[in-house]
């Protein structure tokens, strides 16, 4: 597939015009992960996928090398075998647990329930498909093999939603990944990344999500920790803690902080809290003296709650 | 950053419609990585930046966490600092190289006259975006950990690209890594992905590229190797040689190939050639056996080139 090269002269597509700018936002903002209305009864043509990979081929690659190979799984009686190893791989488990916290408000209960739903039918997804990379990863702690891969499986996923169709990047079917490998017949050097269960969306009114930091809070300025924000510039650290949130804000509540200012948000995350301090730095405040205090005062959180 | 709500009910925004996949698809296939035309010149607002963080934050993120921090470089000493460490950890070298190679008609001889161009202008980028994450990698060979990055990372570069500005996804500085981290004073548990330069482009008319294989010869189908295409159903292998493509050229031409149809791609990679051999699977083959045939082949072609 190619761009109509007619596109490239339509205003239209002009990047930097506000039409352009608001659609693609839309796009990026608005590919959620899709598991609860993914229509299982509606197939999907071999060549809107493979559309869908040529858009993805075209994101950036290190080296210029075209090293990403595509299963595409169609066949029932494979997609059958799929299923069974997505189930033992732990979503079998999960299944269990999204039963348990079936009705209890828990704040994980929907994306539990979702997936539960998809792997209880996720043989009857129209398509699966598998991002893979030629290559093994060194170790190394660095990104390299997975950064010449993960952006275009991304891309994948925008041009399933710019074309109707939704998915949801999957990992937990690795743990699974020789047995899967072996019925895929995927060679020793060849790495996959996700499985997409691929299918068209039951309406297409997704909307972004409003589980994320908004970036003021997470972009540091020069030094890690410096913030700007509308109302001037701050710092913020923060500290993951084994302990619930509700512990937690008692113990925020018997601290002594220095100024009014001072702004505490807290997080559930796996085993424990994640609590975010939050401080302005005056025109006369040197920011590394108040990040200094900052730290002092998650320091002493920490303390309080281990005592 | 929210999306204004009206936006989500206009038609242009719904996804599915031509229009919408027209300009979703042209992002994601012409966010080139741009060093050339960079306009070092022009000043970014933080707002933009900001603005195009939180369009990335709403990335896919495995267990919905929000573990990544992103590092916004402005200050003029810092950037020259940065500007050092980018050259030390390889980019003089590959100024060198690009040196040598202006004028020869080289494939890279372009690519290697932009990474030229950005590392002696480096310093004059209006901004550098080093997005990190919470977290290091657990060398497991899975991406996990990356894969709650790398498409955000992503996002953000194509986000900058509707609003008229580029970047190039940069890794090498990363030999520098701990220099960085020293610098910027990143706390050890945060592992950086990539170095952005970020400016507005000079121009916005970018175009895919046309350095990336077809989807129908990268895509297989329920087991590894099998493609479709529109003339049919085929088998692929390929195997990577310790020879220039000349060399191999030749050897391809004095092999007895099985059938007409078959069709031998060869590509330059790092340190050799890629070998790629495509056979058609005819309704009465089988298509484990034409690819045991072309397997058998690619080996003797291998055999051919050692002797
Ligand atoms: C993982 C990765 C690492 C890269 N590292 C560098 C780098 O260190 N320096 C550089 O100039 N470009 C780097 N690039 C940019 C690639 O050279 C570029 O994306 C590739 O040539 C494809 O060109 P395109 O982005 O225009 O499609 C990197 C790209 C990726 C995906
Ligand atoms: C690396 C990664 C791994 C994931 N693994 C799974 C998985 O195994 N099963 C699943 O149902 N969802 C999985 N997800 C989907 C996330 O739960 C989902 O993206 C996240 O909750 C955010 O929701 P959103 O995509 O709607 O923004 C994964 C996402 C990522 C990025």
């Amino acid at each position: 597939m190619r761009l109509p090269s007619l596109l490239m002269s339509v205003p239209a597509f002009a990047p930097g015009t506000p039409g352009y700018q608001a659609i693609v936002d839309h796009a990026l903002m608005t590919t959620r992960g899709v598991r609860q209305r993914l229509d299982f009864d509606r197939d999907v043509d071999d060549q809107i996928i493979l559309d869908c990979i040529d858009v993805a081929e075209q994101a950036p690659t290190g080296g210029n090398n075209g090293s990403r190979r595509w299963m595409i799984i169609r066949d029932q009686q494979t997609k059958d075998r799929m299923a069974e190893l997505y189930l033992s791989a732990g979503v079998d488990w999960v299944i269990e647990t999204a039963k348990r916290l079936e009705g209890s408000g828990h704040q994980n209960e929907r994306l539990m329930a979702g997936a539960r739903h998809l792997g209880e039918n996720i043989a009857r997804t129209p398509a699966l498909v598998i991002p893979t990379i030629l290559g093994r990863h060194d170790g190394s702690g660095r990104p390299g093999l997975f950064d010449s891969v993960i952006q275009s499986a991304w891309s994948f996923m925008v041009a399933l939603r710019s074309r109707g169709l939704g998915t949801v990047w999957t990992t937990m079917y690795l743990n699974e990944a020789p047995a899967v490998a072996e019925l895929l017949e995927l060679p020793d050097h060849v790495t996959q990344i996700c499985l997409f269960p691929v299918a068209y969306t039951i309406g297409t009114d997704f909307t972004p999500t409003s589980r994320r930091y908004p970036a003021a809070d997470i972009a540091y300025f020069d030094r890690y920790g410096r913030t700007k924000s509308q109302s001037g510039p701050g710092v913020v650290d923060e500290i993951d803690l084994k302990a619930k949130p509700e512990a937690v804000r008692a113990a925020i509540e018997s601290l002594d902080v220095p100024a009014d200012a001072w702004r505490f948000d807290l997080e559930q995350v796996p085993g424990g809290s994640r609590v975010r301090l939050h401080a302005p730095v005056g025109p006369s405040d040197d920011s590394s003296t108040v990040l200094a205090e900052v730290r002092r005062t998650l320091d002493t959180l920490s303390e309080r709650l281990k005592s």
